[in-house]
């Protein structure tokens, strides 16, 4: 960034963090130049530049003002001025935008072939031949009764209770959240994080111009005395983590601290989101914090993109019983009717004998990758900050405290996609640490890439 | 609604409108009888029982207090206390929730075997047979290409140039639509709608808290000079409005008016969003804002859900340039990747040969159901506005200045939703105008209803 663009930069994030109102006079040339220890020419450059944009305007002899058509909303704005090989939007759309030749052991999901291609195409042949209806119908508010009462049975074997009618079907686990975020939080609010977190949350909640504090995260869960100071410093309105298994630390969350920190919660009135998009990844369950609340203050969530299909969207919460009829009211007011397709389809291969079997020979697949995936990390001197009990994840320490960031964009260049650790860290503590996805680093070149930028 | 609710219902609108923040005293309870001219009891038994749902505090000796923690939003709450019956989100969920069996010639869509089901199954059977990348993972952040051609295709015929790369794949028509809205309103916003428009716009722009304006909608479009006096007085960020069919009055914009409005918008930095979800209902094209515009100010957005199937969610926008990216980065973090399955079967049913025969014949299929549906309703005092070129929709004038939200609650009861004209209205100036589906008013029980009703 040149010096212009910093001070642009600068005006744009406070227009956009509403510091700045419309109608608001800047502060002079001299006193920025000042504030910045720029040159006040400088400072006129980028201020004739905003005005160009259609930003600020000029009235002679009395300053720059705010226009007051403010700009509209911008993510990047409204973020901390980050590196942008850590900003969390920048990887998604890493991930999301390369081609299938690229190597990408930062993403965060499994590979096409992982996942249970056969079922869902036995889901498309059997809905082709369904009613009318299911072919061409918005879904009821609730959406698909026979997925609902299908998710409320697997609820059940993780000890949580709900029924059919406090489930909601969704588009996806992220709408889920958005939709709670939308509902629970007003801008300004303090949501309590994971840290490290998976990045989207970052992403998410910056969309939603609220504060966002972190807790770091131990091997058995939030460090719970810091999530107890938080609570008392911040008064948060909101905790969001996952369940299961952790993104991206792969941890799990302990008997003992799930009851601490439902203890906490509920003392300081926070509502909690629990994502458990990993649940099926699990050989051992753990405990759920919406077992232990009853969902009372826990929103459940959780969608089928990381075991059946990312393409067709399909997720849900259950909610507390009080807060169902206001979030359908919210689904409908902002997406309208659900759709029936997406639902059929993957009630079909969640029901179909072969999702189970499907899931264990996964399970093994995942447990040898994990095998032979440690020691190419560890010969080249990357170590897991521990060794987790499922899932894809492993949140490594790069040799020598070396930056992650950089390390990224180099392999960029080299057609490796990673995922540096200041993109899941709220307090930018995770720069030498690399999340890697063991279903996507079967591929020498990935290591041979590494091996070579380490050097 | 007894005194007590009105009382707490008045408080919690100011909460959730944040008129009242967190922390601020509440009027005195004598300030409060006053003002609605009941007795102080029913204000304290009101204020009590708000206390009892944590959302006011009593400081002894001090008054009453906004509790720190806010309720969540309610979008009841936050709308004018009105008749559940124009309230938009009880017209939506009348028509999702009511069973096939139900006479919906309120409802805002076709009967689901007037869209082209075979098409769709066609798609379905098509796309179980794709490569695997297709079942298994997310689309590009844009979406699938070849359906973002067909689309810029399918615009060039209307006059819009747009580029694919201009183009974002959604998960609907709303979805688009919010998507816009989160971007480019913040709260307090002023956005023009026409009176009347289609409801659902009302619930939406509730849930972003925006203030909103309605333009009288004339047999052309939009009352020019109404327009001109709104962008002078309330100096908003955006118009909202139908291309092609008006939605409730089946209108279609005149050539002279949409180039009007367009020339008013420029002149005020007023941004657009033209919904033209019902574009393949169109016979003879009407212009489009978005053509004469060239996609500088103008969002295009549409969907499927209205020809196609309602049950396969997708939708587009298509956007300025300067405000693509910043859309993706918030399409990405509300609702990460999107499928690729809905928009390959969506295609599918688009290019396959059978389309337009479909399309054809539902234009013939509508007009013989608006040829029978009109004098059924005639015969009844009941007259349309205007009778529609195309489309499904009636806008209708009940005899004797009957009330249409009492007619609607009527019939309710009888088995029939009907969608009276206040749900459309901002300024609610639409009390006896009843809008009609020709294509859901077949069952000659709907007339003996309303003829029993109107009696």
């Amino acid at each position: 960034m040149t010096k212009i663009e910093i001070i642009m930069a600068d005006v744009r994030a406070k227009i956009a963090t509403v510091t700045y109102l419309p109608g608001t006079r800047l502060p002079s040339v001299r006193a920025t130049a000042k504030h910045h220890g720029f040159s006040p020419s400088t400072v006129v450059e980028a201020y004739e530049r905003l005005q160009t944009d259609g930003i600020i305007v000029s009235r002679p002899g009395a300053g720059f003002y705010v226009c007051d058509i403010i700009a509209p909303l911008s993510l990047a704005a409204i973020g901390p001025n980050l590196d942008r090989a850590v900003d969390p939007l920048w990887v998604s759309r890493q991930s999301l935008e390369t081609t299938s030749e690229a190597l990408k052991p930062g993403c965060g999901w499994l590979p096409p072939d992982w996942l249970y291609a056969e079922g869902m195409r036995r889901g498309l042949r059997y809905v082709a031949k369904a009613d009318t209806s299911v072919i061409s119908e918005y879904a009821s508010p609730l959406g698909l009764l026979e997925l609902r009462q299908l998710l409320t049975r697997r609820m059940a074997g993780l000890g949580i209770e709900a029924k059919p009618a406090q489930v909601i079907l969704t588009e996806s686990g992220t709408q889920s959240i958005d939709l709670i975020f939308r509902f629970l939080l007003m801008p300004g609010d303090t949501v309590v994080v994971d840290d490290p977190c998976y990045f989207n949350f970052h992403a998410l909640l910056r969309a939603h111009r609220v504060n966002v504090v972190g807790v770091p995260y131990t091997p058995t869960g939030p460090d719970v005395d810091a999530f107890a100071s938080v609570l008392n410093e911040h008064k948060p309105r909101l905790y969001i983590t996952n369940a299961a298994i952790h993104n991206p630390t792969g941890a799990t969350l302990a008997p003992a601290t799930a009851y601490r920190v439902l203890q906490l919660a509920q003392a300081a009135g926070l509502y909690i989101i629990e994502d458990d998009i990993f649940a099926d990844f699990e050989t051992t369950p753990a405990p759920r914090l919406a077992a232990l609340d009853g969902l009372s203050k826990v929103f459940y969530i959780g969608s089928f993109s990381k075991t059946l299909s990312a393409s067709m969207r399909c997720g849900y919460i259950a909610a507390p019983n009080e807060w169902v009829e206001h979030l359908l009211d919210l689904k409908i007011a902002t997406g309208f009717g659900g759709g029936q397709l997406a639902a059929a389809v993957v009630l079909s291969a969640l029901t179909d004998s072969g999702y189970r079997k499907h899931m264990a020979a996964l399970h093994t697949r995942l447990a040898r990758a994990r095998a032979q995936t440690v020691p190419r990390l560890t010969k080249l001197g990357i170590v897991p900050w521990l060794i987790p009990q499922a899932g894809m994840f492993l949140w490594c320490k790069l040799p020598d405290s070396r930056s992650a960031a950089a390390l990224a964009n180099h392999c960029l260049s080299k057609g490796v996609v990673l995922a540096p650790g200041n993109t899941f860290s709220q307090s930018k503590n995770a720069e030498s640490f690399m999340r890697f996805n063991v279903a996507q680093a079967n591929d020498a070149k990935i290591f041979e890439v590494l091996a070579q930028a380490l050097n």
